[in-house]
């Protein structure tokens, strides 16, 4: 059971109120022996105020909500380390929310956290947001007045602070090094096309390809999901189409693609390179390692904590997007093609 | 802004007396249209009422706070998803806390959960607890009068609730596979001495191979740390005393094990077989499919919710221990030896 004052009080052989003005700093006119008793009995006892009551007092809980879409995909469980440790390290809690991608989830969780008087919301936006779902959920957040941060999923045209990766940069990196690497019919397995982050991805594939005077109308793209079923399903239709490389949009469709190869029997990187992008998981255990651009994920997830406490604490709204930079990690999984 | 009783007061032109007692169903003396507009006007401002203040009423906060090692490994990212995905059914929220495996931390945690009015917690110990430990944060937690449900790591002589799996099973499967299989010459890479849950596996390796009529003695043990490095160790290690099989006591360290036979060429399975534990990653993505021997992380995470809720709404302090049941899944790592 939790101590109250009154079981200090008995303890210590003084009044509740004596005991109230030791353990808030203002025994003044109490005797210093009384003190010592009262400070004994609140150590005996286990005694700590309720948090419940002092954040009604201070209207401030010291605790962040982040929203994201799924924690048992290490994309997430990685960021989410980083938004603990960070938190932890501060002294807030941290109430973590799944939305399975579902903005309607997204919403409701909104309202809970409001509910439970949470200080600010790191939030990555569901997959299925468009740009209206997105302002709407925007929207939502300035109403409440609750200082946000949006993590990892990016609209440029809206308005708020996010922190992300710069995704064209990551796309020109996979493409570059293809090139480089005597590739010229190159596959891409792309994310959902709402998500701003996978136009980037393109984006950056063709601008390393006309770079080097490469057509980028000989690009193949399959629309994926970032789902490792959908890098298998890519793979699949992408070899029908005479490509010598892959490159996926994030590492589960790149596991996907192995996964593919595995079953038909095609080899790594002899018969179909492949590129992957994140790096949070296995890369490295493969029997051939993934070659992957590498999104710091776990510092992001620490970024956002130094921000949304900075908001919280200086009650402004900054309105800015925070890039990383990506990172081409080298491992076995690209061949020298010679032309 | 969050609105306030007074503002919807003022929107629907009535004391707020009236819309207090509108809000709380309190409203049998006063009109129906008085009663619609304060209702309209609530819905208006997008009101809801301050959690904080009704948790401190009503002393519950429908709360829950989940204490694991490292939400970035596999295993606990997909405890979480059950645990988030049952509350979230429920209607309660939940904290996460990760201790890095610091038993400090987890009673620093076990303090500041309390602080904040959670009704529960779901607890895995940290790696690092041995039995004295574990009976202090198990004192602690009822000093405290915290309802708390221990998953996955396990003491059988600690009062308590557990949820876990029949790790004996589990090593059993493993070994009765690997003897079926034709191997003699079996190594296993355990976890930390401390454990229980590790030592379980080890029995039920040794009645497997008796079971057979087999030498216990024959078995060679590296002691790992459930980690993938400890892992590649181990492998190391087990490959200069001529096993023919190696049982990685989880996942990562099965894992491990394939880093280690990339890096030095040897096959899986013509060379040497593999059996992991867990299941709760990529083992189909391999080169070599993993055979593992699995364990109903997700379903354990949510298991954990329903038992804790339970606790919550009746007072009541079950002790008992709940075994889930582990499976074997065979893939392609074990080779079949001709004796």
């Amino acid at each position: 059971m939790r101590a109250r004052l009154k079981d200090i009080a008995e303890r210590a052989g003084c009044s509740v109120t004596a005991v109230s003005l030791v353990l808030n700093n203002k025994a003044d006119s109490i005797p210093d022996s009384t003190k010592q008793k009262v400070l004994q009995a609140a150590e005996e006892l286990n005694y700590r105020p309720n948090q419940v009551a002092v954040g009604l007092k201070k209207s401030r809980t010291n605790t962040i909500g982040l929203i994201i879409s799924d924690v048992s995909n290490n994309f997430f469980a990685t960021l989410t380390k980083g938004v603990e440790d960070e938190s932890n390290q501060e002294g807030w809690n941290l109430i973590l929310c799944n939305t399975n991608d579902h903005h309607k989830r997204e919403k409701e969780y909104i309202y809970t956290l409001d509910d439970k008087g949470i200080d600010g919301i790191i939030l990555c936006l569901a997959k299925e947001d468009d740009f209206g779902k997105v302002q709407g959920t925007v929207d939502l957040l300035n109403q409440l007045n609750i200082p946000h941060v949006m993590v990892d999923r990016f609209v440029t045209d809206i308005e708020g602070y996010f922190v992300s990766v710069n995704h064209e940069e990551g796309g020109y990196l996979a493409g570059k090094y293809l090139v480089e690497m005597g590739h010229i019919n190159i596959g891409c397995i792309t994310g959902p096309k709402n998500l701003e982050d996978s136009r980037d991805r393109t984006r950056g594939v063709c601008r390393a390809l006309e770079e080097q005077g490469l057509d980028i109308e000989s690009v193949r793209f399959y629309p994926g999901n970032y789902d490792i079923e959908s890098g298998e399903m890519g793979a699949e239709f992408l070899a029908t189409k005479g490509v010598t490389a892959i490159f996926a949009y994030n590492e589960l469709m790149a596991y996907g693609v192995y996964r593919w190869a595995n079953k038909s029997g095609v080899r790594i990187p002899e018969d179909i390179s492949v590129v992957g992008y994140d790096d949070v998981a296995f890369a490295d255990i493969l029997h051939v390692p993934l070659t992957c651009v590498r999104q710091p994920v776990y510092e992001m997830g620490r970024e956002s904590v130094r921000q949304i406490i900075q908001m919280i604490k200086t009650k402004e709204r900054k309105k800015e997007k925070v890039l990383f930079q990506p990172k081409l990690m080298v491992r076995g999984s690209v061949s020298h093609i010679k032309l």
